[in-house]
């Protein structure tokens, strides 16, 4: 960590290396970190050559730093709609000097149109909170709750937004919880997000899969490509060279 | 094959054994003879305690006869629109002695509701035909075509008279192909089958998915589970254990 890094930190946050040319991210622990699945759909989702690419519910900024350190060209925005979590992001982008490429703004997706213009982006990604609030249990206000259960939004609420932001031909791409996927692709395509693209991942090959990934294309024809499922872990505990190659670690 | 047996056969058919419990079916290699994902389903089919089961478009017979083999205490009719067909089955049948726990009747799927009363069934099951019927180029009347394009029936009128058929709280189970993934869940929520249980199959690891194992509940609640992956093949070309398991020589 240089000087220059440790002053974006503020207390109880820390700087991972993403092990991508060079990019770091700032996160706090006590928040959240984010996961393997938001590493997962930043490497699904395909984006347009010059493309604008808007990341709902950003978080960390994790998507839109992973694809900005991948992608050359294209232009992304964050949006968080935790003004702590909004800031740490926007750190985090200067940490990387990827000012000109990525922007964090603070907001609410369910505002998005009061936001941006319709049509204004041609890929949208999210890695929304997963568990319906349906039961009382858990504080309504923490930060790790507002990312995980959908709180604040709901998965129709996101998918409306989406298809609001796309372009006609653009795409939306999303990892989700398998339990919900009739619920996905049922709303996915009632906002004339067409399934396109879709991959189950297991943590080894015997277990049930704990995530989907899944891409749909606004007003796309009504086929289906499903990839082959994507397995975590070898039964040794190693990762399985499917994974190392989604990493770019091919093997 | 004992002299009894070859007395069911007409010209061009062949007899060939089931490897469970000595069940034998007749096919003719000149129409079509059933494929694995007959066997995938009549194993993922989940059936209730002395159910009441019917296959829809059930070709030679071999879903309820293979369920036959292996389930106690049901009863199975198969509806099959092909005379010629149907009759087959309908020997196979008698060659395994199964009468009292199997009707081959020969019908139309589309008219379901003329020959059989609502919600006298707890289980359906089907294998349909997987193409749509967009194009002139097949011969369509060839008994093979009828069995592998929307000739004769289309997934709807299936999904519709599969609903008409079962029970509340009654079991729909299919295998289709990943591509109509999103139709197939639309279609089953539509008509209330809700989607409660779904596989892929691959052929192997690294390969996309050529079949999905999926199963409705009518009036079911909306959480999904989706199962492992089911992988055929291993590098080598032998069959995983995974496989094996479902064929019932777990190793």
């Amino acid at each position: 960590m240089t000087m220059n890094d440790e002053m974006l930190l503020r207390q109880g946050e820390r700087i991972d290396d993403l092990q991508c040319r060079g990019y770091k991210i700032i996160q706090n622990p006590e928040y959240f970190c984010f996961g393997m699945d938001a590493v997962l759909l930043a490497n699904f989702a395909r984006v347009k050559p010059n493309g604008k690419v808007i990341d709902l519910g950003t978080g960390t900024g994790i998507i839109p730093i992973l694809m900005a350190a991948k992608e050359k060209g294209m232009h992304f925005t964050g949006l968080e709609i935790q003004e702590e979590i909004a800031e740490m992001a926007g750190r985090s982008v200067l940490l990387n000097s990827a000012g000109d490429k990525i922007d964090i703004i603070c907001g609410d997706i369910k505002k998005v149109p009061h936001i941006f213009k319709a049509s204004s982006f041609n890929a949208v990604t999210s890695n929304p909170p997963y568990i319906k609030n349906t039961n009382g249990l858990h504080n309504p206000k923490g930060t790790m709750n507002i990312a995980r259960h959908e709180v604040l939004i709901t998965l129709e609420e996101i998918i409306e937004n989406a298809a609001y932001l796309l372009s006609e031909g653009g795409i939306f791409s999303m990892v989700h919880k398998p339990f919900r996927l009739p619920e996905i692709i049922t709303l996915m395509k009632s906002f004339r997000l067409e399934p396109k693209r879709m991959q189950l991942v297991q943590p080894s090959a015997d277990k049930e899969p704990n995530m989907v990934l899944i891409e749909g294309v606004k007003g796309g024809g009504p086929e289906l490509k499903i990839l082959p499922t994507l397995v975590i872990y070898e039964k040794d505990g190693s990762y399985t060279k499917q994974l190392l190659k989604y990493y770019g670690q091919e093997t």
